[in-house]
């Protein structure tokens, strides 16, 4: 066997501390300078992400109904709650490009003509739906269009749904602003605040048009309402999409948007956790900071701890420390999220999954592996397969593109 | 509808420097620091892949057959050339736990009893087979279990291809050295050097195991023959894996290991171009920083400059100018890759796939999409599915680590 002497390269065994007496590389001093000596293994930001159909929210196939972007799921007793934006309507979105044809009974997109749900579970997997908690408001109100992407916030003896508000027909562009709605149990009855609460910002601005995924956590004795921004126009020269935070002492606010926004450059719905005195984020899908978790020992300047493979979609975690602010977050090991069956673009309707995880370090220290190698069915599957279309045009360029490794016969 | 008026918030367009006259949030100054202001968008390092079944050596349902870790891709003439591991065995490899019941006949993993096979294409994505290339050695002499991982290089008239070497019976941990082999044309015959040309580093060394995944370039005058390195033991305290460079001046050595060495702290089997007379990298499935693209201007000192999604499996580019050294390296538009039609673990033999993208700015902006949304199929395939064994442990756990979110009825 072609054994070999130590000869003086770097170690196996990594110093606790960064080595002073030789040449490292840049990834070598990043190691110790950002992520830790090892690796994902003992970083407590580092999870992989297991997923279990559910039952009650899962998948249906009827044409043509979509449940998702849950809320925090909260337990209260020994129920599980979880609200969510459910559509029930005779046919499926036109589409974001062709939402002129939309009207009262035609969807534009997934999350148009739809109420805010509610279900319970007394294991996390199984659910029964318990019907609407928030409907539309009448024809001509504020709200008549879409309640969509709720989520949960227990204050003061009330329960407080945040949800972004469409009124009137659906518009180009998404834009929407926060709403809200409270009641003195979990099981509503719901009294809708019918105005905006969170307030999308000017038209020149970052969060101009969409204000989605409101996601309500306590935190320093205040109400911080993290939610997605994203400008009217779209240019490339415009931020595509990012996180802000609007902070109140009151649930029906005034909100105070954070003079520091946008708090993330990356993700989309961005899911987050008392962690330690801090705020934890998983940031997902968009941007340069895409599929990672993120810390911010204050709430507002959040740095990349680990990069995650296969996060979930719209993640509502169970956070039971969510409202404590008690500054000694535990983390997350649950929740859930949508799909959709056919994938993004798909003409069904998404529906709920649960996810599993170890954020950060909750105990599960068997949910902790990387390389994941993905099925056959993962790569090819509509959304990552070349389109014949592609390889048509790929075809016909190469012979003019592909220039030789090597010449020769 | 709720217009709002500018506020003086975080503006939409963003401003080409950093600004200066606002407070902004540690993540808006990482845009502005690091990963450029555009986001992704106009970023030239961020791609997506797209994926395509392909003939001749794709999909091979026989017992046992596999085809895997693809070289990378030559274009001679009119055809393009690809080497990759191919295994013909009358049954499945035991697995690396169980690999003493390995023998001359039983595998003890995909890429055990392996050799060096050869195809030719003149589209890329229809190959035909030509035979094996480069043959294991006859029983009792060096390289006579394996050669697997093979990498190609063209240098001074003559072509090298560079495998990992296997002698002798199966051994825990995958411990091997880099052999060679060598023809006047890309047809053969080959002539093997039939001795390690890279070794493997001491006991106590970061690549003292494995020196896997040998991927030679052209850089500098010399060639820079880049490999994945892995410690004898791996307990939590040593580096798991990482990519190290070995460079020499004759394709038969004498390798030199760098001295900054290991040059990345994450990826596995890890593609690289020449960019802009730099070398770049795609790093995958482990370590901190898995899943970006990375950047070295003196191919040495890397920095991750764009994070990428469902990268391919061991993927071996068509990289025209891998040899040409003339420091305007183009990029990376397509390559082919090794995926198992079952996942990781599966006992099906790999087999070889062609993505797409534009690594880096090569002509192709349709490959910028973010947002990609994932079939059922995808979240619930076995190696994302919560097994049955962690659900049941899981359910009997969670009643009592669930704390209550709200304490009521």
């Amino acid at each position: 066997m072609d054994e070999t002497q130590d000869s003086g390269s770097f170690p196996a065994r990594l110093a606790k501390d960064k080595p002073v007496d030789r040449p490292i590389s840049a990834a070598t001093a990043r190691l110790y300078d950002h992520w830790g000596a090892q690796q994902d293994r003992t970083n407590p930001f580092y999870t992989t992400f297991h997923y279990s159909p559910v039952t009650g929210i899962g998948r249906d196939d009827r044409v043509s109904v979509s449940r998702r972007d849950p809320s925090k799921v909260l337990k209260i007793g020994d129920l599980y709650h979880v609200w969510y934006t459910r559509r029930i309507t005779s046919v499926p979105p036109v589409g974001m490009d062709r939402f002129e044809e939309a009207d009262e009974q035609i969807p534009a997109v997934d999350w148009d003509l739809a109420d805010i749900c509610h279900a319970t579970s007394s294991n996390g997997f199984d659910w029964v739906e318990q019907g609407v908690a928030v409907p539309r408001a009448p024809q001509g109100n504020y709200g008549d269009r879409s309640l969509s992407t709720p989520d949960i916030l227990a204050w003061d003896g009330k329960f407080w749904l945040y949800y972004q508000c469409f009124t009137t027909r659906w518009r180009e562009n998404d834009c929407v602003s926060v709403s809200a709605a409270w009641a003195d149990s979990a099981w509503g009855p719901w009294t809708r605040v019918d105005r905006p609460v969170v307030m999308r910002g000017g038209r020149h601005e970052w969060d101009g048009c969409a204000i989605h995924d409101p996601f309500p956590l306590v935190y320093k004795g205040q109400i911080w309402l993290y939610y997605k921004g994203t400008p009217v126009d779209r240019p490339p020269e415009n931020l595509r999409l990012a996180q802000g935070v609007a902070i109140a002492d009151h649930p029906a606010g005034p909100f105070v948007k954070s003079p520091l926004n946008p708090v993330t450059n990356s993700g989309h719905e961005t899911m987050l956790w008392p962690w330690r005195g801090g705020i934890a984020a998983l940031l997902s899908l968009d941007g340069p900071e895409k599929n990672t978790v993120q810390f911010a020992a204050d709430g507002l300047n959040f740095v990349p701890k680990a990069h995650v493979t296969m996060p979930p979609q719209a993640p509502g975690p169970f956070c039971p420390d969510a409202f404590a602010d008690k500054g000694d977050g535990q983390g997350v090991r649950w929740g859930l999220a949508h799909i959709n069956p056919e994938g993004g673009g798909g003409d069904k309707g998404c529906h709920l999954i649960r996810f599993d995880c170890n954020l950060c370090d909750a105990g599960r220290p068997e949910f902790q592996k990387s390389n994941i190698l993905y099925h056959e069915g993962t790569w090819l599957q509509r959304v990552l397969a070349l389109s014949p279309e592609r390889k048509a045009r790929i075809l016909a360029q190469q012979a003019i593109v592909d220039r030789q490794t090597v010449l020769g016969p």
